[in-house]
């Protein structure tokens, strides 16, 4: 298999932490977005929305990070990344879709982009953006984690998960734009504890190949 | 059960399909977003997100539309809004994702006021940048749609399901914000196809008990 990705996108580095912890191992494919590599018009051809990541199986592309995840984890059961019964898989999701609906989107590079350079933003006021949806949605996250007596070690139990997957790329996110952590001791609990594994930590954008800081 | 919804939300709309499509009865709680119901004391521990949708199912409150949908899928198979293989699950979450991560989180209620009001982003500018979204999402998921030999008369095949449960509701807010239709003909197909079905006209914003238009 062939994953097209870029080591600073958030979507893409979950989808390396759930093939690490699934033991699958692809070749890497980096696509630069901030050079432009997505536009090309061989890269539209693998996936037409030109984001990354995108998985290549052989017999289709899959693209959209959670739906790749989730194919994983249906293909590759072992560990699960989701828990078994509908209720705990529905929690799971949800804890997963805070972050990939409700914070990351508002704040990845082509938003910012936007932000800069149709609105005139100034780089304050984007930065103020960008920690204004983390502050948001690591608000309700954190209330969501400490109260329920379904959080363990991880998001979700003492296993790390789907949620766990997102949790850690937008923890990074939230260091580059120098949103304070303090208000959330679980979400910082939860990512020094996937952080300890290698599967999470040989994932971090700073590890990969294509890494220019 | 209990649904917490809003009249025009897209994601609370997308779960009063789901709930049409699967037979499922429940009842309404009108949650106000614009007069602001959902910063009450109350709600917030309903959802700690203070978002509509969010599902009380007697034992647990489940929220995010997406989370909410696949447990109803899995808890009420017949008839089932996803499809058996995993490829063809994939490909159903990814055209959903497009919307539900990646065009309609860009331009809801909570980000337009944030321009607006702290941004003093004029009016046309807000409108231009809701367009933007849409039409990036839209030329993605069009071509998506249209050169895959798996959509039929609905986004996958011959019965609606999740990716079209997405659809109906953006393409009512593209109509909402002026942003044309015309270079998306497979996506108007498919809307119109849906619409034909109780489960989503008896669910658009309009006709629901909380509307105030």
């Amino acid at each position: 298999m062939k994953l097209y990705t870029y080591f600073r996108s958030s979507a893409a580095f979950r989808v390396r932490i759930a093939l690490a912890l699934k033991g699958v191992a692809v070749e890497h494919i980096p696509i630069h977005l901030r050079r432009g590599d997505q536009v090309a018009r061989d890269y539209a051809a693998v996936n037409p929305q030109r984001f990354v990541p995108a998985l290549d199986t052989g017999t289709t592309v899959l693209t959209q990070s959670l739906a790749i995840i989730e194919y994983l984890d249906e293909t590759v059961p072992r560990p699960p990344l989701l828990p078994p019964g509908p209720e705990g898989r529905a929690r799971v999701k949800a804890l997963a879709q805070i972050i990939a609906c409700d914070i990351h989107p508002i704040n990845n590079l082509k938003v910012m982009m936007y932000l800069r350079d149709v609105l005139k933003v100034a780089d304050a006021d984007a930065t103020a953006w960008s920690r204004h949806w983390i502050g948001e949605g690591f608000t309700a996250l954190e209330r969501l984690l400490a109260e329920s007596p379904e959080t363990g070690r991880f998001c979700h139990g003492d296993s790390p998960g789907l949620a766990d997957i997102c949790l850690v790329p937008q923890v990074y996110n939230a260091g580059r734009v120098g949103c304070p952590l303090d208000a959330y001791p679980t979400i910082r609990r939860i990512n020094a504890a996937c952080l300890e594994l290698e599967a999470f930590s040989g994932a971090w954008p700073d590890r990969q190949p294509d890494a220019d800081l």
